[in-house]
C-alpha cells in the first residue's frame, strides 16, 4: 500500500477520535490561487461554455465576490501581495526602472522577497499552523526568497514560471523543487509538451494537495495551503484525460482540469469531515492574458483588457469563500475586496492580531462573511502599475489618474493587451497622464469602461470631491519599500539550485554582469 | 372585492376538481420576451451586479441554453420570426430598399405581418388553446395587422415601441390597446416620465399577465400567454419601487423589475399548481442596444457588439426553459438553437403538426430538453440582416459572408453598435464582402470574435468545405417572401386607433403620401 493511500485510511479510520478541532479552534486555511484566469472564465461568472462545474458548485455552497481584485496587474506582485498583505509599492515588489511598469521575477532577476518583510505563514505557525505551498512561488528564486526560507514548511513546486524549453545553454529550464531541493527541471523530468499542451502537472499539484490534507488530518495539526497551479498561464497544459475535452479549446481544458481538482480538494475534506474546520478560497493572481491569444488566454467577461493593465480586466478575479456551516451558502457579497485581504483574513480566523509596526492594505472580511454580508466596509481600492498608482475605486466610480496599454513599438510587436478593444482616450498607447482632471468611471452602469462620466457633471464632481482626499491620503501616508526588481544577471538563474547535484543536474554559473532590468511594458 | 382577487380564489377553491390537466394534456405556454435585453445582463451569465434572483433561480430550477438566438438583431423580424417559426426574409420582415439593412415598424410603416403567414396562436386554437398577448407587439400596427386579427384572443399592450412624448402634431403618440380597441396613449394616460424614468408600465403588464393565468385556470383551458414586456427599450423605465435599487442605474432598475416579475408569474403558477403543467421560456428579442449608453442599455457579456449587427451581441440571447416535472433542473444545453425554434416546440408541446405548406425553420426542441439533452441537433445557425445572409454558425465555427457596424456617416451623428470595441477588418464601417474568402471564428476559443482564423490554416479548409455547402443549400432554396417593411406613410400612423372616439382621442389623420422608407442601419 502506498504512502499517501495509507495515510489516507488512516485519516478515515482517525474520524470518531479527532473531533476536538471544534468551533474555537481556529480553522485549517486553503488559498487556491489561480494563474492569469479571468474574472470570466467560470460558468457562474458568464463563461458561455460553462464548464466549470465544481467551481460553480463551490459558489452556490459558499459566497461569491463579484468586487474581488488583486493588487497588481502581474504575478510575482501579485503574489507577494496576497502574502504579505501589503501593496506591492510597499513590500519591494516594483522597479523603479521605468514609471510605472509592470515587473516580475523572471530567471534573471536578482532580487526577491524582502526579509524585512513577515509573510503569512511565518505568522500562522505561532499558533502551530503547517504551511504548504503546492505550484507556483514566484517570489524570488534565490536560495534565500525560497519558500521554506520565508515561513513555509513544506512546498512542491516552481519559483519561476514554466516557460522553455530551454536548452540548458544560454537558460536553464526553470527547476522543480520538493521542499528545500530540486527534483527535476520542467521540460526534463516534469514534462509539458509543447506540441500538444499535455502535462500532467496538475494532477501532480493536485496529489502534493491532497497528501498534505491528509497528512495535516492525521496529525490533527492546523494547515495553511497554498494551491498554486499555473496550467493556465501559457504555454498552457492539461493532462491527456482533460486535453481537447473543452468546448473553449486548450485554455478550456486547462480550466477543467483546475476545476476537477478543486472539486477534489473539496471532495476530500468532507470526506475527512473537515469541511466545517476548513476556510477555503479561491481567486486568481491577475487578470486572464488576452495577449497570448484565442487558444492559450481566458476570458474577463465584460471588462475591458486584460494582464498587465490596470483596467477592471487586468486586475478584477475571480473569488469564491467556502466554509460549510460558516459562510452562508449561495450569497453574493458586493465588498470591494482584495487578495491583500486574505493575509488579514487569514490571522483573523487564526486568532492571530496583526502586524502592528508597518501598513497594512488588507482587511479583516471575516465580519463581513460571518456576521453581516450586507454591513459593507467603504474602502478604496488601488490600482497600481509599478511605481505609480495608475487609478482608485471608491464605491462603484472609478478615477483613472493614468492611463497605458502598451507603447506603440510594443504594440507592433504583436503585444497587444485589449485586443479587438479601443476607448479612445482610455486604452492608451503612450502613459497618459489625467491627474488634474482623472477619468471616472461609474463600474455599475458601466463594467466595461467605455463612458467616461463629463466633467460638466455634477456626478463628476462630487465624486472627485469624495476621492481626492483618499488618493491624497494615501499617497501622503505612503512609505514606498526598496525596489527589489530593478536589476538583472544571468548569473542568478536557476544554474545549480540546492539538491542539483544529487540529480547531476547543476549546470555551469555564467560570469556575473548585473544590469538594469528592462521592463517595457 | 376585485374582480382579479376573486378570480384569483375561486381558482385556489377550484384546484381539487381541476386535476384533468395530466401529463396527457397539452401543457400550457408561456413565452416571455424581453426588449433589447441582452445576454448578458442575468446575473447567472455574468452580469458583474448579480440582481437576477427570480431569473437565476428559474435557470436552477430549468434548463439554460447559451446557444440561443434571434432571428434578426432587430425587434420587429425577430418578433415575427418567434410567431411564425421562419426567418424574417421568408416571412416578409425585412426590406428591400437597402443592402443589408434593419427595418422594423415605425408608426410610418405601411405594412405588417401579412396574412398569408401562419401565427403560432392561430395553430394553438385549434387545439382549445387561448391566447393573450401582454406587451409589446410590432408585427404592424395598421387595423388588419393588430393580434386579434392573428390569431391572439386577448391583449394588453402597444403595437409600437414606447418612443415619445410627441405633442400629437406631428406625430401621435402611441396607443396602449386593451384587447381590439384603444384604451389610452403612452406619456398620456400611461405615463412614462423621461426625467425620472418613473413608470408603472411593468406592474400592469405583470398584472395583466397574472390575471390571464388566473381567468385560464378557472376556466381549465390550455393557455399561451406571450408576456413581451418592453421596459429594457430605451427610454428604459421602472416603477417606483424599483427606481435606484440596482448598482447598474436605471437599465438595472427595470432589469430588478422584470425579473421580480418573472418570479411572480412562476410563484403564480407554483400556487396555482400548475407548474408541472405549464411550459415557460424566457428569452429576448435582439441583443443589448449598445448605441443607447450606458445608463439605458445592457450588457452583452464578452459578445462583440450589439443590437443591429450581426456579431454574436446582437444576436445571442439570454435563454430559460423551465418546466417543473418535466425538464431536469439546473442543466445547462448547448443546442444551437433559435427564437423559432419556439413556434416548432410550442406545436410539439400541443400535440400539433406544423405547417407542411411552407418552409419553416423552427426545430422542435422537446427531443433536446424532454429526452435526450445530451444528443445535440446538429443545425446551422443564419445571421441575416434585411436581405443578406451576412454570417452563419455550424458548430463552434461562425463565418462571416459580410460584415457590417454601420456607416461611417451614422458613426459620426453618434450611432456606435460597438462602443469600445474595434476588431480591424471585422466590426467595418463599409458593407463589406467576404463571400469568397468569409470570415471565419471559433466561438468555443473566442466568442468575442476578435481571432480570425487564418485562411492558411488546415482548419479554416476544413470548416469552409463544410460550412459552404449548408450556406449553398440554403440559398438555392429559400424562397423569399415580399417584403413588407418597404413603405411609409405619414397617414399611417396611429392618429385614430379603434376606440379612440369613446376616449374622444382621435387625432386627424393628414393625407397618404407614400414614400419608400429609409433604413441607415
Amino acid at each position: 500500500m502506498s504512502g499517501p493511500v495509507l495515510t489516507f485510511l488512516c485519516a478515515l479510520i482517525c474520524f470518531s477520535c479527532a473531533e476536538k478541532l471544534g468551533a474555537a479552534s481556529p480553522p485549517n486555511i486553503i488559498i487556491m490561487l489561480m494563474d492569469d484566469m479571468g474574472w470570466g472564465d467560470l460558468g457562474v461568472l458568464g463563461q458561455p461554455s460553462k464548464e466549470t462545474p465544481n467551481l460553480d458548485a463551490m459558489a452556490a455552497q459558499g459566497m461569491l465576490f463579484p468586487n474581488f481584485y488583486t493588487a497588481n496587474p502581474l504575478c510575482s506582485p501579485s503574489r507577494a501581495a496576497l502574502l504579505t498583505g501589503r501593496l506591492p509599492v510597499r513590500n519591494g515588489f516594483y522597479t523603479t526602472n521605468g514609471h510605472a511598469r509592470n515587473a516580475y521575477t523572471p530567471q534573471e532577476i536578482v532580487g526577491g522577497i524582502s526579509r524585512d518583510e513577515i509573510l503569512l505563514p511565518q505568522i500562522l505557525k505561532k499558533k502551530g499552523y503547517i504551511s504548504k505551498i503546492v505550484g507556483k512561488w514566484h517570489l524570488g528564486h534565490r536560495a534565500q526568497y525560497l519558500p521554506l526560507k520565508n515561513g513555509f514548511h513544506q512546498w512542491f513546486g516552481a519559483p519561476n514560471c514554466h516557460f522553455g524549453p530551454y536548452n540548458n545553454s544560454g537558460r536553464p529550464n526553470v527547476p522543480v523543487y520538493n521542499n528545500s531541493e530540486m527534483v527535476g527541471r520542467y521540460y526534463e523530468e516534469f514534462q509539458i509538451d509543447r506540441k500538444t499542451g499535455e502535462s500532467n502537472l496538475t494532477q501532480i499539484y493536485l496529489q502534493e494537495g491532497l497528501d498534505f490534507i491528509n497528512g495535516q488530518r492525521l496529525a490533527q495539526q492546523p494547515f495553511f495551503l497554498y494551491w498554486a497551479a499555473d496550467a493556465t498561464h501559457a504555454p498552457v497544459y492539461a493532462s491527456r484525460r482533460f486535453l481537447g475535452k473543452s468546448q473553449r479549446g486548450r485554455y478550456g481544458d486547462a480550466v477543467m482540469e483546475l476545476d476537477y481538482s478543486v472539486g477534489q480538494i473539496l471532495s476530500r475534506l468532507r470526506t475527512l469531515g473537515i469541511e466545517n474546520s476548513t476556510f477555503v478560497f479561491f481567486t486568481s493572481d491577475n487578470g486572464a492574458a488576452l495577449t497570448s491569444g484565442p487558444s492559450e488566454s481566458g476570458s474577463n467577461g465584460p471588462f475591458l483588457c486584460g494582464k498587465e493593465t490596470t483596467y477592471e480586466g487586468g486586475m478584477r478575479e475571480p473569488a469564491i469563500a467556502w466554509w460549510p456551516g460558516h459562510i452562508t451558502a449561495g450569497k453574493v457579497n458586493f465588498q470591494l475586496s482584495s487578495v491583500m485581504d486574505l493575509f488579514t483574513t487569514s490571522l483573523s480566523l487564526a486568532g492571530i492580531s496583526p502586524p502592528d509596526d508597518r501598513a497594512l492594505d488588507g482587511l479583516d472580511l471575516t465580519p463581513v462573511f460571518l456576521n453581516s454580508p450586507h454591513t459593507l466596509q467603504n474602502r478604496p481600492i488601488f490600482y497600481y502599475r509599478g511605481n505609480e498608482l495608475m487609478a482608485v475605486r471608491l464605491g462603484q466610480y472609478k478615477a483613472h489618474y493614468w492611463t497605458w496599454t502598451n507603447s506603440l513599438d510594443e504594440l507592433k510587436k504583436g503585444v497587444n493587451f485589449c485586443p479587438g478593444q479601443e476607448v479612445p482616450g482610455v486604452t492608451t498607447h503612450e502613459q497618459k497622464e489625467h491627474t488634474m482632471q482623472p477619468l471616472i468611471f461609474h463600474l455599475g452602469r458601466d463594467p466595461g469602461e467605455k463612458f467616461p462620466i463629463s466633467v460638466l457633471t455634477e456626478e463628476y464632481q462630487d465624486v472627485l470631491s469624495r476621492i481626492s482626499p483618499v488618493v491624497d491620503h494615501h499617497k501622503k501616508t505612503l512609505v514606498a519599500g526598496i525596489p527589489q526588481l530593478n536589476m538583472c544577471d544571468v548569473a542568478v538563474m536557476n544554474w545549480a539550485p540546492a539538491g542539483c547535484e544529487k540529480l547531476g543536474k547543476c549546470l555551469k554559473v555564467p560570469e556575473s554582469s548585473p544590469w538594469k532590468c528592462e521592463w517595457p511594458h
